[in-house]
């Protein structure tokens, strides 16, 4: 079957085709100017339709539509209870989207098409209990269990960014307090860096307001102490919940993940020790611990599988 | 179907039957004095035996036998890896069950069945996404995710008594550091109390070294300060892990059992009071805290409810 894969982030979307072989084609990026549920369906429908056109691929001959959404998902609806990236509240998108394709619509947390993936196209292949634990500007999780995507009750599964790891703690972008993200998240871990900086060293270049989780890295490998000790923290705040996760849920495999995780390699090292020592021993025996390797495109390939799968089973 | 479902603990076993109504009958009780595999295969045969001709039922009509157990257990193979209460390393169990009976056995973890057992017939009836967090000498839970129960890679799910809450804290008698169940597991909060309380007040009743955890919640009603800041601590960590727990799998209800939870009110208002603080928002919005309903017979209905769904599936 053929399917197509769509990614929708908060300011562009992209979307692509997945061929019987596994292939994926015709990967097509378009800005989201604007946020409102039905210019945002215009684009996932004119994206969806000009990969089809470079790909070579009648429409008729398209199986399912998978689309990988930032948000609370309700999946037997298709309601979108929350889109934070879109500003979208209650947006019946589930329904929208089957009114405009003519084949099955699978709508799905971005993190759980993202491990999808992973589990068909990347690093998690052939992996039934399996965690991908992302960080961009937010941190967030794709659990899938005995080959099954873990949605949750009301499909927010997965928000290990908003775990609690100093109850009390920093401030957190989505109004709460010392959650995982308020840490790690790079948003986050860059405005750490600049205020310590700008409190022991003004000349500091990360205490300029445009630093970057990416700037913080660069600072850490150039020796500045700032910085490695807003990495040693988030490090082993992240390193600690991870350990926590495979204790609870003996993974066979956890995938690191995300640009931020991935471009900073010392944070990296920092998780992996967290994890050796912080997991229970048994669970810590099972598990491996690797790199994600699709990127960008794990979300493209899990939300063009999930379609192809429609029942949801993986490995 | 009727089905006989079993309890094996580390110094007894319990087995019942459950007849096609749902109705548990015959619960028989025998004293483990060999925790040698064979010996307790024949105390299991012995009191499903018992519970049959009780229960006036003919060996021919019982369909399947379902034993949960507490420890490592490799579901497909039958194979306990760990069987802590009995000191147990890779037993064949299944094997021997199998052989023992004519019928199907279905070997569980003894907080997945559990959690089954509430599911069925408990406090957790009719919810597809379920978490039992127990405590009692120990701290673990049993999870259903989407109906089924979560077993992990290696059948180690569900272990939260041996996640981190303090890294580098208190000794647990997993031989690890800082784990949930060396603050909370009715043996260490009770020799917490004791070592606090011979510090500050030899004579107080938490210093004898008989001291229970029911002993320190009997003291903290009767306004002792040592015992309110052992429950406390105790609360507060149970209470963040629970929370942290519903923010990563989204449960729609948590249930509170274990005889040392249960026995101290006060332990299970502080609990609450962590879920309701510390929990992420949206999740904290479509959960529920409950205390389990089934105590010891938990374990014997979703023992035997596993045997007659065979797949597992529960909601």
């Amino acid at each position: 079957m053929i399917t197509v894969g769509v990614d929708l982030g908060g300011t562009n979307l992209r979307a692509a085709i997945l061929h019987p072989d596994g292939a994926l084609s015709a990967v097509q990026r378009e800005v989201l100017s604007d946020p409102s549920p039905q210019a945002v369906l215009d684009a996932v429908v004119a994206a969806t339709s000009t990969a089809m056109r470079e790909a070579g691929v009648a429409p008729e001959s398209v199986g399912a539509v998978g689309i990988g959404l930032a948000g609370q998902i309700h999946r037997a609806s298709g309601l979108v209870a929350v889109g934070p990236n879109l500003g979208w509240r209650d947006v019946p998108f589930g329904t929208m989207l089957a009114a405009a394709f003519p084949c099955p619509v699978r709508l799905e947390n971005d993190l759980s098409a993202a491990v999808f993936g992973e589990a068909m196209a990347g690093a998690g292949r052939g992996v039934a209990h399996l965690a991908l634990v992302a960080v961009g500007s937010g941190v967030g999780c794709g659990l899938i269990e005995a080959g099954r995507l873990v949605d949750g009750a009301a499909g927010l599964a997965g928000e290990i960014g908003h775990m609690k790891v100093v109850p009390g703690g920093e401030a957190c972008g989505c109004g709460e307090q010392g959650c995982l993200e308020a840490y790690v998240g790079g948003h986050r871990l860059a405005l750490r860096a600049r205020r310590l900086a700008e409190g022991t060293d003004p000349s500091s270049p990360l205490s300029q307001a445009t630093v970057t989780a990416k700037d913080v890295g660069d600072a850490f490998e150039a020796g500045d102490a700032v910085a490695r000790r807003i990495l040693e923290e988030a490090g082993d705040h992240l390193g600690l919940a991870v350990a926590n996760l495979v204790t609870l849920l003996n993974p066979k495999r956890v995938l690191l993940g995300g640009s931020v995780l991935l471009g900073i390699p010392y944070l990296v090292d920092r998780v992996r020790d967290g994890v050796s020592r912080f997991t229970a021993r048994p669970a810590l025996g099972e598990v491996e611990v690797a790199l994600a390797t699709l990127g960008d495109d794990a979300g493209l390939y899990g939300a063009a599988y999930l379609a192809r799968s429609g029942a949801s089973s993986a490995a």
